[in-house]
């Protein structure tokens, strides 16, 4: 196979704020693989907050450096794939780029979407949530319903741990629920911005105001304190950056009630149905989350998407313009579409437009 | 999809005697699943020792009472068929023939062999072992030499846990290591036969006698007996009717060292998948293990088998004759058909000839 790399950058409609600071964008990498006549598409989106930042200069190196031994391989000798990148080893966001583009170049190559290569039931896809960064209420107030007209999305998820102090969290907190109709489901993400005694303090006052979890209390490598946190919790708790992998999983259970699975922490769709194995065969539930992805990676978690209890795959409608375009929102609930592998394609000049 | 199900005796050439009894051939049954002019086929083969036996009439009975529920599914839709399954409640073997059947549509309406569509490497396959019953010293010098000639196989796996006794296991056990040459590996199998006290001193005296691990000491219910048996233990520990799915897993990770997967225990391939990411993200070792069954569902576990460290994929092999054919033995590896879907078709008359 032959590997290209493109810059994919992408703005943020609205810059997202969380605990350790602020995004209005990322230089994204659209990974192309191609082989037998076909090509398949994969995105790079970076981050930090993991082990290593997971930079676009990383993801570049790391493609440049596997390219020669993927050479001699088809998209589909996925298992040799996997051993040639842990021989080289490099970032785990390129993995997934590269994952994505192999998983949509064999669904292309076969003709059928990724989702039913998969053996997924959209049927119980469940809504996603639309992300609310931290934002000073007054601005929530205004933010809320402009975001669930436009998206159509039917859930919410809310960033706490703000830099200014739980009485700004519990502010921002009181804001959303003030404006969401009360139907609206609202779960809460620290990203790690919380102390032990913080968050215990934090999930007692949110426990009496309609919130359907916490995700993340305390900071990854906090993970010896979350048994303090846990004990008697009044409501359920997730961890986002402290799992990234199936081997993440068994010293979580136990502790936690789920993991929110990123393909760009896992490495792909292979380590993700991994991670979700592990994690169902310790009772754990699962939530499929995203990084600053366009609809493309988006389109890669939504083909795991039934397989888990909680979504949130909502970077694309944050952007300004999402450079892909296939999936669908349907009642709050992301849908895949029926093209071959990911099933999405460049959006066209007039539509990007429309979406600004 | 439409369902049928057929008979498909079949017999043993050498009567296969483990701790728990004798058997010279099996009532399968051969699944077939019809839809959209395509037709997949699995196959169920019986066996007790489980917590319920799996015999032909249960089988017919669960794949009676899926059929009505399957009719308005498409064999992809594996995630609708297993909750339609898991609602219906049944036969775990019949669910393996099932799940086979649809892999197999699966592959042969896509036009990919099944270890493609999961991304297998059929360079990482290792030898399989054929297996030697429980049988007196005079029969093993004769067997062991005949079997690994006609077979091709350059490895053994010899059951012991001999209902007359420690002092015969270790008469079997000198027998096969007397006339198997010293290049061929060999693994023994208790199937459950030994106690706490008589499995510590049996892995004691093989540690001594080139034996590479030692499968199922205990029975299966007696679990909270292994960690006696696995303190300081010489050889490493597989266990096979202790670990049927994935949930079985968790529990095992840190007290033996490897599970024997298979699919007429788990139900099928996709259950398969699941229990060897949990055991790889436990630290576990894999083995791929069949009950009494076929080239057709062995295509199954083959189809999976460059994921594991150990395989025992034999049983077709002791047939006689093999309704199916499509596999092949090289160099003791026993690998997959690049035909779609599992690859294997019913042997030809002739042919079945030629294999008496």
């Amino acid at each position: 196979m032959i590997i290209r790399v493109h810059e994919l950058p992408v703005r943020k409609r609205y810059p997202l704020r969380i605990s350790r600071g602020t995004s209005a964008g990322s230089d994204n990498l659209l990974v192309e693989v191609e082989h037998d006549g076909v090509v398949g598409l994969g995105e790079m989106a970076p981050y930090s907050g993991g082990a290593v930042a997971q930079t676009p200069e990383l993801a570049r190196e790391s493609l440049a450096a596997w390219a020669p031994r993927l050479e001699g391989l088809a998209p589909w000798e996925m298992q040799a794939v996997e051993a040639a990148l842990d021989e080289v080893g490099g970032g785990v966001a390129a993995r997934a780029a590269l994952d994505l583009a192999l998983y949509d170049w064999v669904g292309k190559r076969l003709g059928a979407p990724v989702y039913r290569m998969l053996g997924c039931d959209p049927a119980r896809i469940v809504p996603t949530t639309v992300t609310i960064g931290i934002l000073p209420p007054e601005v929530v107030r205004e933010r809320v319903p402009e975001i669930l007209a436009r998206t159509g999305a039917r859930a919410l998820k809310v960033k706490l741990g703000s830099p200014d102090g739980l009485e700004a969290d519990r502010a921002m907190y009181s804001a959303v629920r003030e404006v969401a109709p009360p139907e609206i489901p609202v779960r809460v993400d620290a990203n790690g911005g919380w102390t032990v005694d913080g968050a215990r303090s934090m999930m007692a006052w949110l426990a009496e105001r309609a919130v359907e979890f916490v995700e993340q209390p305390l900071a990854k490598g906090a993970e010896a304190d979350l048994p303090a946190v846990a004990r008697g919790r009044p409501i359920p708790i997730y961890v986002d950056e402290s799992c990234s992998v199936a081997r993440d999983v068994p010293q979580l259970a136990g502790v936690v009630d789920g993991v929110n699975l990123k393909l760009m922490k896992a490495g792909g769709i292979r380590e993700g149905l991994r991670l979700i194995h592990v994690a169902r065969a310790h009772g754990l539930k699962v939530m499929i989350g995203c990084m600053g992805e366009t609809s493309l990676s988006i389109a890669g978690g939504v083909a795991l998407s039934a397989l888990a209890d909680e979504l949130d795959l909502d970077s694309h409608l944050n952007l300004l313009p999402d450079p892909f375009e296939g999936l669908r929102m349907v009642d709050g609930r992301l849908l895949p579409s029926e093209a071959p592998g990911l099933g999405v394609r460049r959006a066209q000049p007039g539509e990007e437009e429309a979406n600004r």
